[in-house]
């Protein structure tokens, strides 16, 4: 049950990562990963992008795209401040991990099969913080977004 | 419909983030915004808390509890490197909105009031970023969890 009656309708709706440079973004997280492109909202100093896996089995209109966008959990906003993709001086983003700038760690996806995915993760060319035959852990991976934000490849049903 | 059979299966699972003080995050994560406390693991080092909304409308087993943990998206996994609470030397976390640090953005909540939830949030002296009547958007605020991480209060039917 929810907590409480004024609390029930909460979602843990998004989590929003800044990233340099959206095209390179984009191809990460539809084609790497599989999710979809759910709206663009272009402002004049930045565009905002909103990604989501549909498990639906159905294709969703642009207008149900637009109404699930806020409705649901489990949406990536991607924020491109313009000018990043091309700007030598940018440094980069922090991924959260290191000091100064630690504090968020990481989003994580579940699959069926770790294994599975982590050999087409590594087809594609995919970065990797840890394979699952690192460290102890062997039913995990971590593999790097274009930005370095880590990213925890877990299994759906996890035996612990 | 899923991009490829290869991915179909994958799910945005859960966010990460640290925090100093695993009392105060659960207090606030629990009661002010009413999420479950789904699994505690605990390390000789750090501890995990996984948190999520429950929207089901029935109470879970414990057992429930840890086989959803991994297989349903909107999970909150809060991490906390045991001493930090105590640590009179310890600086606290980015929220990664700053220098150098910046990257991740903030992680958001959808409710069907964002008023009313406000109010709420006020009466129990949650700190705010931005609150609805603040700047040009009126339609959404920003709250700050104890480590100062930055949280969206969105409508779940937006209408822009």
């Amino acid at each position: 049950m929810p907590r409480t009656a004024e609390t029930a309708s909460f979602k843990f709706n998004h989590t929003m990562l800044r990233v340099k440079d959206p095209k390179v973004s984009l191809a990460f997280y539809q084609d790497v990963l599989g999710m979809d492109l759910l709206s663009v909202k272009e402002f004049p100093d930045f565009t905002l992008y909103f990604l989501a896996f549909n498990h639906d089995g159905k294709d969703l209109t642009a207008e149900e795209k637009e109404q699930t966008r806020f409705s649901r959990e489990g949406v990536l906003e991607l924020t491109h401040n313009h000018g990043t993709e091309s700007d030598p001086k940018f440094q980069g983003y922090s991924s959260g991990n290191t000091d100064p700038g630690r504090g968020f760690g990481h989003i994580a996806i579940s699959v069926d099969d770790v294994e599975k995915a982590c050999e087409r993760f590594e087809r594609l060319g995919v970065a990797f913080k840890k394979r699952p035959s690192d460290g102890k852990m062997r039913n995990i991976a971590f593999i790097l977004d274009p930005d370095g934000y880590w990213i925890e490849i877990v299994p759906s049903v996890l035996n612990l």
